[in-house]
C-alpha cells in the first residue's frame, strides 16, 4: 500500500538524516494554517526546529509564542533582525506573500508559501526570478501530500485508467470562512483562494496544462459576498492541450459539512478520491441511516499537513527541489485568474 | 449477467411454450401474497390461468375476485366441485397448510405452497407422502428467486468463495406483522414464520446440512408478542455439517425500515446479499447525508414472486422437479422447530 | 413513500377506467425503446391495445408483429389506411421525427415521440403548431417517470433543500452505440440524442430555464466517431435564468458499466439520485470488495418507460395535457444544439 | 464532534499539565504494540518520558533501545534495579502477564497492561487484589479510546437508540499472526486473544453484564490452527442480563483485508462502527468499482493507541481511576473463557 511505503519513507529519512544539522524554521502568520505549520515544525519533524512566530497582532502572537515555546514578533524584518533561522513558512493572508517572498529570499532564506502563490502576474512574475536564486521554494497545495491523492497521481502514472481524459472536482466548504478570506481584494477571492487547489489538482493528476478556461457563478448564499463582489457558487469548464476537459465545482456553503470529491476518468477506467460522508460511523433511526459527517478540511488534511512540511525539510537537507515550485503555483494562479476574467467578461478565456 | 440470461430464459421459455396446454390455477388464501400470486398467474404469465379464488371471509373474496375477474369461493372444497384447475397455490394462514396440501394432493392438483411448509412434524410426515403421489409440490420460499441470491448461488457453486465457512443473515422487520402472524400458535411463530426464509438460504447458499442450532432471544419490543409467548428478537447459532457455521439474527422492529442482509465467507472471499439502505436517492442536510430506505418486502421481492411462480409453471408443463422441494420445506422447519425448541430449554438441539 | 403512492395511483387509475375506452395504438419503429413500448401497450397497460407495429425492415417488423400478435407495416401510410387506431408511437431513427409527427397530426392521432423531439429548430417550429391542433403530444424523457426523479422533483418543489442553485449530471453510456445513434447526421449527436435526457432534467428539476450554454469536448474514445465528426466526451457548463449553474457531463464510454448519477444542489441541502454500483451484491475477493455494477440503462428505467406510457394513455382517456409536451422537447433541443453550437465554435451560446 | 472535543480535551490537559511532574515510564516487550506504546510516550505525551524498554531478545531490544534513544533491558527485573521510572507498560505474550503484573506492583509501579489481562482465572485472582494497592492499574482495551466507538457509546448512553438490544461484531484478520499468538497455551487462543476486544466491546456498548455464552467454530482455514487445537473461525451467542443478545464473530483469515463490523441494535434505532473498505479511494475498471481496503488494525487505531496511553498517564498525574479496570479485563477474560468451553462441550455455559 502506498501509505505504508510513504509513512516509511518518511520514518526512514527521519532515521538517516539523525545527527545531520537541524533545519531552522521562522513561522509568519500565526492563523489556523500557521500554528498547525508551526506545531509540525515543533514537534513532528525531527531534524526542524522552530526558532519564531511571527503575526502583526500582538495578542495572537505572544499567545501563539508562548504555547510554542518560542520567541515572537510582530513583522518578519524583526525576526529577520533577531533570529537565526534557514526558512520562512509564510501563512500570511495571500495578498501579504509577494512582499514576504521577496523580503525572504533576499535574506536567503528557504521559504515554504501558502497558497495561493500571490494575486497577480505581476507579483508572479517577479517571484519566478527568486526560484533561480537557491534558496528552495515550495507552494503549499497540502493535497499533493494527501495519500489518498498520491495514491490516485500513482496509479495514474501508471497507467491504470489509460490516458486521462476528464478531471472532475466538487469543493463544497460548510460555510463562509471569515475574516479576510471573505474580503476578495486580500484573498483573491473564490477562484485564487478557494479553487486554486482544484486547479493545481487539474494539471497534476491529468498531467496536462490547462489551455482554456470558463467560469460562471454568482454570490447566491450570502449578502456578504455580494457586496463585496465575489463569488460563493461557481462552476468552471476546463479544456486541456492536447484532449480532456475538466467541470470544477467551488461552493461556499454545504449544508452537511465539508465535501471534496476528485474524479478523474480515463480511456480504460475512474480514479475516485473523496467521499461526502464518513462510513465508519451510521446511526439508524426513523429517517433512515445517516453516516457520520465526512472530516473538516483541517483535519482530513492534518497528515498531509505534516508530510508538506517534512517534504519541505527534506529538500533542504537533501538539496532536492520541491515537488511543488513556483511555476506550480503560478500555473494554478493563471487558471485562477482567468476563471476570473471569464467569469466577469461572460467569455472563454485562453492561456 | 445473470439477470439478463435469467429474464432471457423466461422470456424465451414463454415463447417457446406458445400453444402449449394452460395450467389454470386456484388461489387459496387472499392476503397480501396470496393476491400477489393471483395477479401473476392472472396477468403475468402467458400460459398460466387463474380460474378461481379462495378465501373464508366474503367481503375479501368477493373483492379479489371481481378485481381478478374470476369466480370467488369461500372454501377450497367448493371450488373444486364448481371449478376446473391443475393446481393450488396455498397461501393461506400456516396453521391451515397441512389440511389444504393434502385436500389439493387428493384431487391430482399441482401445489405451490407459501412458507413455512407445515407447523410441525406429524404433518410434514404425511406431506413428504404427497410428494410421491405424481403432483408436482413447491414450497414458496421466494428468495430462491431472487436476482441477488441467484447470483449468490451460482458463483458460490462456481468456487468464487472457495469452500463456504459462515452463514450470516440479518433479516429486520420494519414492524410486527398484525393478525395471525401475531399469534404464534397460527404461524409457528418468529422461528417458523420469519426465518424459516433464512434458514433455507442457510442451507441453499452453504450448500450443507445443519447439523446443531442454539437460539435465544425474548419479546423486548412488543407486549403482545410477550403475552402470546413468541419472540421479536432472537439470535441463533447454527453448526453445519462437515464444517462451517451460522449466525442469524431475526428481529421484528427495525426503526430505519425493512433491512435484509445475508453474507456467505468462504475461505476464499466472500459475498454479500442485500445493503440497509437504497442508494439511488440521497438526500444531505444539516444532520449528514441519508440514503432513500430499502425497499420493502413485498417490494423487494416482487419480481422474484413472479420468477417462482413462472418456474412453478414451468415444472407442471415440462414435467420438471420444484427447485423448492417439499423436502426442502421439511428442512427449514426442522432447523426452525429446533431453534423455538433450544430457545425455551436453553440447550442446543441436534438434528 | 412516494414509490407507494405512485403505483397505487396508476392501479387505481386501471381500476376507475374498466370498462371505459380502449385506446388502441401503433408503434412505429421495432428497435429496442420501439419493442419496449410495443410490449407495454400490449400486456401491461389494460385500457391500451397495441393494434399494429410498423418498421421498414421486413425481417424486424414480421418478426415483432409475430412475437406481440399483431399486424405489421413497413410504413406508417400503409398501417393509417389499413388499421383502426388512435395513437401513435414514435421510436423511429431521430431524423425521421418531423415527418412522422405531422403524418400523425395530420390523420388526427395522438402522439408520443421518442426523444429527442426532432433534429432542428425549423421541424420543431412545424411541430409546435401541431399541438394546438387537438391531439395529446407527448415526448419520451422517461426519467421524467423514474421513482427516484419522481421523488426528487417532489422534494424539491416542496422546498426542501430550499432554492436549487446547482444542477449536476454524469451521464456514462457503457459503449458507442451501434447503428443510426453513431451517426450524428441520423441521430443529432452526443448533444441531441444523449444528453438531452439531461436537459431535460436540468430545466424540470431546477425550475428555471437555461440562458446560456457553453460546451467543449471531443472525439477521444472512438476513431468511429471522430471521423463522423461526433463527439464521445463532452462537458457542458450551464447558466440558469435569475440564479443557479449547471455541470453536465456525457461520456460514451464506462470501463465499469452505465453510471448516471445526478445532483441538485440548492440553498438549504442537496438531492442525488442514481449510484455508480449496486450496493445488494457485493463480492469481496483478494482486490478488495466490489458491488455489481449498475443496472443498465434499460433495466434502469424498464418500470418508468412503463408510468411513461400509462401516462399517455391516461392523458387520452381523461383528457389531461401530457406532463411532457412538445415544448418541453422543444427546450431540451434548443439547449442540446446550442451546446453543439457553442462546442464547435469555442464560445457561450445564449438562448 | 466529539473527535474535536477529544481532541480538544487532550490538548488542553497537556497544557494545563505543562510543569506538572513527568510519569516515567518502562514499556516490556518490544513486539509491534509494545514499540508503538514505547514511541507514544517518547515522543507524543507531553508530561510523560520513556525511560528504558525491555524484551528478553537481546536484538531486538537493543535496537528498539536504540531508535528509541532510552536503555534497554533482557528483564524486568534488572530494569527495576537501575532505572527509575513510575509506570511499567506490560507488552508482552499473554502468558507471561500475570507475572509481570505482580512484580510490577510489588515495586509499587502504575500499571498499563495490553490485553487479554491474563490467561485464566487463577491469575485473574491475584490481579484483582492488586488493583486495590494504591497503583493504578489499566488494560489495554484501545477500542474505548477510538473516536468511533467512544461516538456509539456516548449517543447510547444518550438514549439515542433506546434500550440496547443487540451486540453485533465481525472480526475479521486477513491471516494468521504469526510467533506466540498463533500458540494457544502462549496467547489463550482465539477467544482470549482476539475477540476479548470484542467481548469488551459487548460489556461497554450494552452497559449490561454477560450471563451466557455459546460458541462453536473451527480450524478450517490453518492447518496449524488445527494442530495446535485452536480455531480459526467462530461464532459465539451471547445472552446478557436482563434482556439483549449478541452475536460475535471471529475469523483469522479475510481475502479482502482487515474487516471490523460492529453493531448495536436499540429499541429505537441502531449504530454501525466500521466499514469492510475505504470510501476515500475508489478504483473503477472492467469488473467494476472497488473502494481502498479498509486501514488494517495498527492503522485504524493508531490515533486511539495515543489516547489511550493519554489516558493512562493523565489518571496518574491527576489520581483518576482508569476507564478500562482490573476488573474490567476479569469480565472479558471470564466470556472468553466461557466461549471455549462452550466450544469445547458444546454447550451453553452461564457465568
Amino acid at each position: 500500500m502506498i501509505q505504508d511505503e510513504n509513512r516509511k519513507k518518511s520514518l526512514n529519512w527521519e532515521k538517516d538524516t539523525e545527527g545531520s544539522k537541524m533545519v531552522k524554521v521562522c513561522v509568519v502568520g500565526m492563523g489556523r494554517a500557521g500554528k498547525l505549520h508551526a506545531q509540525n515544525f515543533a514537534e513532528k519533524i525531527k531534524n526542524a526546529e522552530l526558532k519564531a512566530v511571527v503575526d502583526p497582532v500582538e495578542e495572537i502572537v505572544k499567545e501563539a509564542g508562548g504555547e510554542l515555546g518560542v520567541p515572537y514578533y510582530k513583522n518578519l524584518e524583526n525576526a529577520l533582525a533577531k533570529e537565526d533561522f534557514d526558512a520562512v513558512i509564510i501563512c500570511t493572508p495571500s495578498f501579504t506573500h509577494a512582499s514576504l517572498i521577496i523580503e525572504s529570499a533576499e535574506h536567503g532564506k528557504h521559504i515554504l508559501c501558502e497558497k495561493p502563490l500571490v494575486l497577480n502576474l505581476e507579483e508572479a512574475e517577479r517571484i519566478t526570478k527568486i526560484e533561480n536564486g537557491g534558496v528552495k521554494f515550495q507552494v503549499g497545495y497540502v493535497r499533493r501530500f494527501d495519500r489518498y491523492y498520491l495514491e490516485a497521481k500513482k496509479r495514474i502514472d501508471a497507467g491504470e485508467i489509460g490516458t486521462p481524459l476528464i478531471f472532475k472536482n466538487t469543493a463544497r466548504d460548510p460555510f463562509l470562512p471569515s475574516g479576510w478570506i471573505a474580503d476578495p481584494s486580500l484573498s483573491g477571492g473564490i477562484f485564487l483562494d478557494m479553487l486554486s487547489h482544484d486547479f493545481d489538482m487539474a494539471r497534476w493528476l491529468m498531467g496536462k496544462e490547462v489551455r482554456e478556461v470558463e467560469a460562471r457563478g454568482g454570490a447566491w448564499f450570502y449578502e456578504e459576498t455580494k457586496e463585496k463582489g465575489d463569488q460563493d457558487l461557481v462552476g468552471v469548464l476546463l479544456v486541456f492541450e492536447k484532449e480532456g476537459i475538466g467541470l470544477v465545482e467551488g461552493c461556499r456553503k454545504c449544508a452537511y459539512g465539508y465535501d471534496l470529491r476528485t474524479e478523474v476518468v480515463g480511456s480504460e477506467g475512474t480514479l475516485m478520491v473523496g467521499s461526502p460522508y464518513d462510513p465508519n460511523f451510521s446511526i439508524g433511526k426513523r429517517d433512515g441511516i445517516t453516516p457520520r459527517k465526512a472530516q473538516w478540511f483541517w483535519e482530513r488534511f492534518e497528515e498531509a499537513f505534516l508530510e508538506e512540511d517534512k517534504h519541505f525539510i527534506e529538500c533542504i537537507v537533501e538539496n532536492k527541489e520541491p515537488l511543488v515550485s513556483g511555476m506550480d503555483g503560478r500555473k494554478a494562479l493563471e487558471i485562477a485568474l482567468a476563471a476570473r476574467t471569464s467569469l466577469k467578461a461572460r467569455k472563454p478565456v485562453y492561456l
